[in-house]
């Protein structure tokens, strides 16, 4: 019995591992459409998060019966209910994702992002798609030591967030109010994605560990 | 055993209706802040916002100890870990109101909203606050009804927040790129206090019913 249980808990957590393959995807594909425009490669992103909502209620089923039928203890416990967790966090990302990929729609034949704002949003999507491949490798491996350094590449979004806004707010902004409202709101997307990331991650360390990093969390 | 199992249950979900008042709270002072520039105010929500963490930690604890020490089955296992979820979403209400707060405080002496603006979101912050004195009966009176009707509301929201945006990004809007700016990110937060209600209710039809309402979940 206990090993029929084993093989649903590495099931559930391989379900966890490969939903975040879809989020890095989506997170990735809505960039390019935001970057260049392209309405087919927007369209992609939003119809593929159906999957990913399919696959979060696959997790859920699996954690539901192995608490109902095996009353874990413990650390088996913390990993059922932070999968739960987890899984929600990693849909909602990819719900950020499917925003990011709208407002692309949004703007075609144009793109959203004038070209001088560019380098930022590029490194924004860039450090959201590291995080969520490096959430993958803590789900997969229970690696605390990178569940820790993640919280470093949150601190570079902050400040990338922040610089966007200095740069939308400041007095000779010349691409109006449209560009300035969807580079907010993009950079508030990103922003998200990688708070989940670091979220997931603590919950990583708490199942792991026992302890609740979350006097560290932001 | 069962008796101390129930009355620690019924003490968690009175836990999660006293997160609700303080919720309520938040939205409705942060509201206040934003409308009339008090920097008082705006302070308050944002320290207040500390006892709604640590109330989410007490929730958290004894939702772990009901799991671990009673092992619940059924609808007490539903319980307990949509418990779980509904003080996560209830934590991120309180952060919103905290981000409309911040949005106040940044503006004083001045009012982020401008006149014209102020209807709109004088009626999103009424929809979120009542949204959340609707989940508190949900939640205290496990009203299925209540939970449903909720969804209505949400669809009030939706339509406030095109109307911002039909304001906003109209030729003529008047009030530059930061006012612009403040009351599309303004919307977000508000949109989303009313999307976690709404998870929420729903959340609490899955306790009472056993159905996962999910596929009407916006």
């Amino acid at each position: 019995m206990r090993d029929v249980f084993n093989d649903q808990l590495d099931q559930m957590i391989g379900d966890l591992a490969s939903i975040c393959d879809d989020v890095r995807t989506a997170v990735h594909d809505a960039t390019v459409a935001l970057l260049t425009g392209d309405a087919a490669v927007a369209e992609r992103v939003i119809s593929a998060d159906e999957a990913i909502d399919a696959a979060r209620e696959r997790v859920e089923e699996t954690a539901f019966s192995l608490l109902l039928l095996q009353q874990p203890v413990a650390r088996d416990l913390r990993t059922i209910v932070s999968a739960l967790r987890m899984v929600s966090e990693l849909e909602r990302m990819g719900d950020l994702s499917v925003h990011v990929a709208k407002v692309a729609r949004l703007r075609v034949p144009h793109v959203a992002v004038p070209d001088d704002v560019r380098p930022t949003i590029e490194r924004m999507a860039e450090v959201a798609e590291t995080m969520v491949s490096e959430v993958r490798r803590v789900i997969a491996r229970r690696d605390v030591a990178a569940a820790i350094a993640l919280g470093r590449a949150d601190e570079e979004m902050d400040q990338l967030r922040r610089r966007s806004f200095t740069q939308l707010l400041s007095e000779d902004w010349p691409h109006g109010v449209e560009a300035a409202v969807d580079l907010a709101l993009l950079g508030r997307y990103y922003e998200r994605i990688a708070d989940h990331a670091v979220s997931i991650a603590h919950r990583v360390v708490f199942v792991v560990t026992g302890e609740d990093p979350r006097s560290v969390e932001v």
